[in-house]
C-alpha cells in the first residue's frame, strides 16, 4: 500500500473486506454502554446471559467460551490448552490460516501430521480417512472451515463425521462462516468449535467466542501443559460465565457489550433470514465477478464461500494497485490476499452489514472503475446484469 | 457476593470502584465510531497517531508499544518477553500484584530473589540496594507502583534509580497509577512500564499501553525464550504501529478508538489538571473516612495511593455485607479486597470520571449509611465535614 | 450567572437541575441510531409504535400526539389550537408557568378569568368551584400540576373533577411532574394533557408529549381560529402517527430515537418502580435541606414536588453565588429561580437519571460546602443524617 | 405506500432520499453526548460558540441564528415576523416549497404578487425585474433556491441583485442547497437566509440556521404583527446565542450537539471538498440516468440541482411501485415527488453522507433492477458506464 499517501486519505465509504467488517449500528450504540465494573452483579449477570446468548446462536447446551482476545490468539491458546506432549495432531492446510495452524500445534505436539492441498481446493474427506488408516493413534485434527485468505470452504461436517468415528478431537476454526452461513459446532461435530464477533456477526474484532466439548474439557485438564494463569489458558475461563464467579483477569467490558449486541441481532433477526442475505451477495457477486470476465479464486465454485468471494488477480494488475483504484475513486476497500495469496487474488467480503445484495453490485462497480483506470477495461454491464438478474431471481 | 440476588439488581448508579471505571462520555461516544479495516490505510494512520498520542501522555520519544490485551496479561507478556533462562530476577512484592508477578517471572527465569513486606507497607529502596549488594548479577527488577488491591504506592523513583545504576532492567507496572498522578517511565527509569486505558485515563478495560525502552529491546531480542508469533509476544508488535505495516493479529479497533478518545481527553485537560483531581479527591476521601472513625489500610498515609482509598475492614463487619448495602441503599458500588486482602479492607476508586471531590462526599455518604445499616453507626458528620474542608481547602 | 468565566468552566459532574436533565445512558445510545427518512415505511412503523407506547405510558387508548417542539410551545400551540374567540378560560395561577398560560390564552379567547395565589402555595378547588358559579359558561380551564419555577404541585385531580362536573375542558401542564409521580390524563380528567422527554422521563427536551380527548378535538376542529399548516396547529398532527399517512413536516426523527429509549426504559422499569426513587429522593432531599437549617419554599410541605425541591433562599446569600459555588467547588449544577420565583429560592431537581436516593446526600454536601465558602455554614452534618434517615426507612 | 407490509420490513440498507438524510457518523455520536442544562455556563458557552461556527459556515460576521424547529415551520416563522401588514410581498413559485410560501406569506401581507413557472422550470430574472417595474412598492421577495420536490435551482444570485438594487428584502430558501454546493448569504444578498442541518450537512432534521440581515432586523422590529413569547417569533431569539442570556424556551440539547458536529465536519472537511464530492456524484448520477434511457425531469440540465437528481416518471411506471421494488429488492430508500410533483417524477438524494460518487452506481442498479422487476428493462449497462466515465473523469 506504499503508494497512498494515507495524510491526504479520507474515511473510507463502504467497506467490502474479509473483517473486520463495520459494525452493524446497534453495535456501535452496544459499545457506547456505560462499562460497568467486572465484579459488580449486574456486569457478572450480563456476562451469563451473553454466554448464554451465545450458546443460542451456536446452538449448544452450555454457555459458550468466550476469550477476551480476537480469534487468531484464541486458536493459539486453544492450542496450547489442548494438545499435550503425548497428542498426535493431524493438520488439515488447505489455506493460510490451515497451514497457520500447524505452527501452533508444532510447539506441544507429539508430532503434526499435515494434509495440504492447494490453497484454492478443499480437503479431501478421503484423505482424512487415509490419515487415519496410516496413524490410528492421531488424536487431535484441526480443520480451517472457511479459510478466509482463500475464501474457500472444507466440508467439515463429512471430515467431523471421520474425526468422531475415531474417537479424535476435532478443532474447527470456523471464525468467518459462522454466522454467514449454516455452520455450528454439531454440524462438524466440533470439540472445540471457535469463532468471532468481528466478521458474520458485524460486531467487534477483540473476543472469541468457542463451543468446547466435554471429552475436549476432559483433555484439557488432564494436559499438563495447559497453560494456567495465562492468557492462553481456556481452562481458566471455564466457568467464568458463572455470576458471581471472579474473571481470571478483566474482560473486555465494552467489547462484551458489543457482542451481545451483535448476538441479539443476529437471533433477533432469524439465523435463517441471516444466511439467505449473505448466500445471495456472495451468488450474486460471483455472478457479477464471472460475467465480467474475471475468475472466481476458488478451483470449483461449490467451494467458494458465501462470505467472501475471492477472485484471482490476472496477471498484468498488482494489487496494491487495484485495491488503491477502488479506495481512491469510489471510496470502496476491498481486501488483499494474505501472506501465499498475496498477488494472487484479491477479496470481496460478504460479511454482517454488507451482507445485503446491493453491494454486490456496488463491488462490481468499484471494480470496474478500477480496473478500467488501471488500463484493463472489463465488462461492468454484463456484471451489472449478471448481479441484478441473481438478485431477481432470488427474492421469495 | 452471594447474598446479592442478581435477578433483581438494577444497574449502579455510581461506580466508584478500582478499575475498570465507567468511561468517560467521550470514550463511549468514541467507542461507537465506525469500526474499520485495519487494513485500510485510514486505519493504519490511526493506530500510528494514538500510538504517537499515548507516547506524548508517556512523555516517551518513540510512540508507545500497545497490546490488545488488558494489563495482567500484557505483565505476563512482558515478562515472558523480557525474562530468559540466565537472568536472575528481583521481583519486588508489597501487595497481591507484586506477588503474583513473581509466579509469571519464575516461568522463565534462572531464579527469582524476591523482597516481600507487608500488603499495607512499601518496599524500602535501602532493601534494594541490599539486594544487589548480596546479587549484583540481578537482571531484571520488576515493581508495582500502586498495588491496587492494598491501595498503596512504592517509591518507584527512588527503586528506579538504583536499578539503573546497577545497569538492569526495571519492569513498572503502573497501571492504576497512570495518569492519576505524575509517573512516567522517565520518572522511574523503568525499562518496561505499562499501563492501560481502563483505570485512570478512564477508557475501555481491554488494551494495555506500554513504554520499552531500547535496552529492554535488545534484552528480548536476545533472548531465546522469547515468545513469537504469539499473544504473549512484544516482539511482534514492535513496530506495528507503523502504517503500512501489517498487523500481527486483528487490532482491537473498537477499543482503539476508545483508547484516543481517553488519551485526548487526558492531553486536552492537561495532565496536571487530572493529577489535581485526583490528588484532591483523595485527600478528601482519606480525610472523610479518618474522620467518620474508620482507618486507612496503609500503614502511612504517604504511601495511600490518591487514585484510590483502601479501608480497613473493622473486625465485626463482612466485606460482602458491606457492599451489598452500599449497592442496595444507594447504588454505589465499591471494590472489595482481592486474594490476600480480601476481607480485611474495602476501597474506594478516584479513577477517571469519578476522580471529582463530590465523590469523595458520596463515599462517605454511602458508607455511612451502609455502616449504620449493619449496626456499626459511624461518624458521617464529621466525616462530611472533613471533605468539605478538603475540598474548599483544595480550591485555588 | 456573570461571576463565571465560562471560558474555564468544566462540564458539570453532577446535574440537578430542574430541567433538561442529563438524559438516561439508553436515551444517548438510543439518540446515536441511524437517522431514517420519514417518509420510509421502517421509520413510519416505528413512529406508530413509539406513538402507541407512549399512550401505554400515558395509560390512555388512542396513540399519543406528539409534537416536534418542547413543551412551552407546544402549551402555546395547545392554547391556540383549543381556544377560540367565544371561549370564556379559567387560568388557573400558583406560579410562573400557571401565569404565563394567561397570556397565550388571552390571545384567542373571548376573556380570561384568573385565580392567582401565592407562588408557594396551591389552587384550592373551592375557588375553582366558586369561579365557576360566577362564570358558568367558562369553557376551558387550564392548570398546571406541577409549577418547577415553584417546586410546588396544584390537586388537579379534585380540579378535574370540577371541570369535568361542568363539562368544560381541562388543559393539564403536567411537564415535570408526569413519570415521576403517579399522574396520567384520567387522574385528574385532562382534556388536554402535556408533557414532554426532558424532564422526569430522562430523554431530549425538544419534542411534546400530549394526550387529547374526543371533546378536545372536536371543539379546535369547530374553532375557527385553530391554526392549520403551522406548527401552531394540533390538528395538522392529529392522524401523523399512522404509519402510511404523511407527516405535516419533517418530524425530530433521532429525538423521536431518543423518546422511544425514554418511554421503552420507563414502561420496563415500571411506572411504580419509578416513582418510587423519584419520591424517595425527594423525601430525603427535603428531610436534609430542612434538618441543615434552611427552608422549603413551599408553604406547606405536602404540595413539595416529588420532583422538584424548592428551597427559599436566605436573605443574605445571593442566588448566582450561590450555584456558582456548588459548580465550581463540586461541579454540581442546581437550578436557580426563573422569573417572579428568581432570587427567591433555589431548586434541587430530582428527575430521571438523578431521581436516586444517594443525589439527596450530593445536594446535601454540595450546598453545604457552598453556603460554608459563601460565610453561611449550616448543619451538614444533621443535613446528611437526616437524608440517610430516609433512605434507610425508605428501602421495603 | 399502502402496498408495503411494514411489519416485515428490514431498516433500510442504503437510503438515498431527499431528506432527511442518514446522519454522518460524527453527528450520531455527537447526539450521543450528555445533554447539558441549558442556564449551565458550560452549555450557554457551547452554544455561542456553536452559533458562532454556523456563521463561519455561512461566511456571516454575526452569530448564526437557530431556531428549534426544522426548516419547513422556520420558514413559517419568517414569514411571521418578517411580513406585515403593510408589506407587498413577491412570491417566486418555480417548485411545490416556492408556492407554499406564497400561504405564509398571504396570512400577514398587505398583498402578495407572485410569479410562478412550470415546476420544471427555474424562475426567470428579468420577470422579477418587470414584476418590480410593475410594482415598485414591493417590500419582500421571497424565493427557494433548490424547490427539492423538483430538484430545480432557481438563479438567486441574479435574482438578488435585482431584489437588493430595489431595496426590497429578499427570503431565500436554501435548505436543500446549502453545504451541497457554493451558496450563502451574501451570494444571493439574502435578508434572511434559511437552511438547516438534516440535509447536505448530514445532521439531524430538527433544527433551522437562519443569517438574518441587519435590515431585516429592523424590519421585523417594526413590524406590529411580528409575533413574540412564540415559537413562531425569529426576535425572541435573537441574542440568544450570547453565554450568560436567557433562553426564550429550553433549547433542543441534543440535536444542538448534533448540528455542533455537522457543521465541524463540514468545516473541517472543507466546503470546497464537500461541495466537489456534492457535484460528482450528482454529474455521475445524471449521465447514468440519461445513459440508462430515463428522462432528467428538469428543463435543463444546468438548473438540476448537484444535490438530487429529479428524474421523469415514465408513464407507465407507477411511483409508489417503483420505490417498493427498489425498497425490497435492494434496500434502497429513494424519494417521490410531492404535492404537485407526486406520480410525475422520483428523486435520487445525494446530500451528506451519501453525497459519494459510489451512490450513484448503487442508484443506477438499484433503479435498473426495479424497472426490470416492473417490466421495463433499462440499460443498466450503459447508465453504469456513464457513472463510471464521470467518477473517472471527475478525479482530480
Amino acid at each position: 500500500m506504499t503508494e497512498i499517501s494515507t495524510a491526504q486519505l479520507k474515511e473510507p465509504v463502504i467497506t467490502l473486506s474479509a473483517g473486520p467488517v463495520t459494525c452493524y449500528p446497534r453495535v456501535l450504540q452496544g459499545m457506547s454502554r456505560t462499562v460497568h465494573y467486572d465484579y459488580d452483579p449486574y456486569f457478572q449477570e450480563a456476562y451469563e446471559q451473553i454466554a448464554k446468548r451465545c450458546a443460542e446462536a451456536l446452538r449448544i447446551a452450555e454457555p459458550a467460551l468466550i476469550l477476551q482476545c480476537e480469534p487468531a490468539p484464541a486458536i493459539e491458546a486453544a492450542a496450547a490448552s489442548l494438545i499435550g506432549n503425548e497428542d498426535l495432531v493431524l493438520n488439515l492446510a488447505s489455506g493460510v490460516y490451515g497451514k497457520g495452524f500447524g505452527y501452533w500445534a508444532a510447539r506441544t505436539a507429539r508430532r503434526v501430521e499435515e494434509i495440504e492441498v492447494p490453497f484454492n481446493e478443499a480437503i479431501d474427506p478421503a484423505a482424512v480417512e487415509a490419515a487415519f488408516k496410516a496413524h490410528p493413534e492421531i488424536r487431535v485434527v484441526s480443520v480451517v472451515h472457511h479459510d478466509t485468505p482463500s475464501g474457500t470452504l472444507n466440508p467439515v461436517a463429512e471430515i467431523g463425521r471421520i474425526v468422531h468415528d475415531r474417537g479424535a478431537l476435532l478443532i474447527v476454526d470456523a471464525v468467518s462462516s459462522f454466522a454467514g452461513m449454516p455452520i455450528h459446532p454439531k454440524d462438524c461435530l466440533a470439540d472445540v468449535f471457535i469463532t468471532g464477533p468481528g466478521k458474520c456477526l458485524g460486531g467487534p474484532p477483540s473476543l472469541s467466542v468457542l463451543a468446547v466439548s466435554e471429552p475436549a474439557w476432559a483433555h484439557m485438564e488432564a494436559n499438563p501443559t495447559a497453560p494456567r494463569a495465562s492468557i492462553l489458558s481456556l481452562l481458566d475461563w471455564k466457568e467464568a460465565w458463572r455470576s458471581g464467579k471472579d474473571f481470571p483477569f478483566t474482560p473486555s467490558v465494552a467489547a462484551i457489550n458489543g457482542l451481545e449486541a451483535a448476538i441479539s441481532g443476529y437471533l433477533e433477526e432469524g439465523p435463517e433470514a441471516v444466511w439467505a442475505r449473505h448466500a445471495l451477495t456472495g451468488r450474486a457477486c460471483r455472478a457479477g465477478i464471472k460475467a465480467m470476465g474475471l475468475e472466481l479464486w476458488a478451483a470449483q465454485e461449490e467451494i467458494a464461500a458465501p462470505t467472501c468471494t475471492a477472485v484471482t488477480l490476472p496477471e498484468e494488475i498488482e494489487s496494491a494497485q487495484l485495491l488503491a483504484a477502488a479506495r481512491r475513486l469510489f471510496g470502496v476497500v476491498f481486501s488483499s490476499g494474505v501472506a501465499n495469496t498475496e498477488g494472487k487474488l484479491f477479496r470481496i467480503g460478504h460479511m454482517g452489514p454488507v451482507a445485503e445484495p446491493i453491494y454486490a453490485a456496488v463491488a462490481i462497480a468499484a471494480l470496474g472503475g478500477a480496473f478500467a483506470t488501471l488500463g484493463k477495461p472489463l465488462d461492468v454491464a454484463a456484471g451489472q446484469a449478471a448481479v441484478l438478474a441473481e438478485i431477481v431471481a432470488g427474492e421469495v
